[in-house]
């Protein structure tokens, strides 16, 4: 297994993760077989299809690579079946899930330096990898999107883009760097969680 | 008429259907004027704006061809007017929205072909294209997407899409096996409705 | 400052305006100091970053440019801490949203011309540059946009844009039309603010 094959495994399965919350979210709001599938794949690759529209990228991945949809769909398939015993399993799927939070922002970070997009607005292209498929998701279930709301989520991953930019800066490149701040970012994401940190709310 | 009048004349009939549909859920919502051709502007050109910026055709189609938006506008115009009177109608107008169903996935997943999608990811994009403008349009109107709750809407423009990328990989091309397939997906559709199948939601 | 350097200090007071905007939803929401930096960008940005997708100019400048995203964040975060003073200058605030409203319309009707749009097309996104951040704004907030239900808003963006591209067409070029344009715009929204214009809703 060559380092890209390890890349590619990794991705996919932060794809399953996202798209199994999308479609727990579907399931909750009893949306039909197709809707719990739909949002699964909005929810898994929706970030990514935004950034890869933002730098060009056509067709997005999403569109470009099936596996990259046939692992959203069977994720999201195997939540509709499996879904009353997923909460067996909850502690599994936040760990996942954090695990997902941290390598889509490393990869799209450094996805749209590649493609030329200056600093800022690669760490916000990668933070959006990582956090626009929840927004969908939550917009497609009539929710007002969790990340705005609550938790160190967004915040964790907007530091650990910053993290990668400026270790693609001074010249670190491969897969060391990269996973060094994925792992970062699931580890503060987990102590964030543990801990119940929040981001501050304005006074009334 | 050539064939490519004709198929821009179903076009923009498809585009007048989908307006109509957009423009009457702004009138339940009691949007002024203006919303209501708004939401009748992207409800029917949402989803080809989509699969335009997914393929990288910009401006999209709907921006660099004023007959669509025209069309779209004036056919939400006369909702506003006449929607009283609509409700008489209301068999033609499902019977229309069928028909854009199977044209605007068929064109739409020809075009991703024709762009260099690859199979699965051309049968999303046409998929999309039929339903991107009413998931749109119910987000805007502040629901829940009624293509994700029930019926059979999009998995037929899946099934449609599919049969068109395996049309097309055979070599079948020109207008007769996309107005095959268009109408194929119309009569599965209309037989949907008339027999109220729906897709199984998940047990609580 | 050359009238390049002007035309810069314009957009980006347009970006605070806007990006204040969407801010004061995000603090009347309960969202946390992310959210409101978040709502405060897209509100900002989002329309601008619609309108470079659909004419190919990626990154779009608000990732490409980082002064643009460092002018919401700050705006959104002055907001975040100030919000109980800002009931004290409402009237400031909405004579610089009527500016945005102008400003922005103008130059993204010009830069769609620019990029080769036909006429239709460059008004409607040059619009939609102007009303995309507001639209965005209200559905992470959960509201149905309220440009779609009263005040004349869009509309005056709309006329603007045709105004901009009549002028373009007949070969005037340079600040002095875009301003005047611009400015044009601004009134008629002040006038329709202070007289209470608004568009008409469809009879039950």
């Amino acid at each position: 297994m060559t380092s890209g094959d390890a890349l590619l495994v990794a991705d996919l399965i932060g794809v399953a993760v996202f798209a199994a919350s999308g479609a727990s979210a579907g399931v909750a709001k009893r949306l039909d077989l197709f809707g719990v599938a739909f949002v699964g794949f909005v929810a898994a690759l929706g970030g990514g299809i935004l950034r890869d529209l933002a730098i060009g990228a056509v067709p997005p991945l999403a569109f470009a690579d099936w596996r990259y949809a046939v692992t959203a769909v069977l994720a999201s398939v195997a939540v509709f079946w499996l879904h009353p015993r997923l909460n067996r399993v909850r502690r599994t799927v936040l760990l996942l899930d954090a695990a997902g939070l941290g390598l889509f922002t490393a990869t799209g970070t450094l996805k749209a330096l590649d493609a030329g997009v200056p600093p800022v607005g690669a760490c916000l292209l990668g933070m959006l990898t990582a956090i626009g498929g929840g927004l969908a998701r939550d917009l497609l279930t009539g929710e007002i999107p969790v990340v705005l709301q609550r938790e160190i989520y967004a915040v964790v991953a907007l530091g650990g883009a910053v993290l990668v930019t400026v270790a693609e800066r001074m010249g670190f490149t491969g897969p060391v760097p990269l996973i060094t701040a994925a792992s970062l970012m699931t580890g503060v994401r987990l102590i964030a969680l543990y801990r119940r940190w929040s981001v501050p709310v304005a006074m009334p």
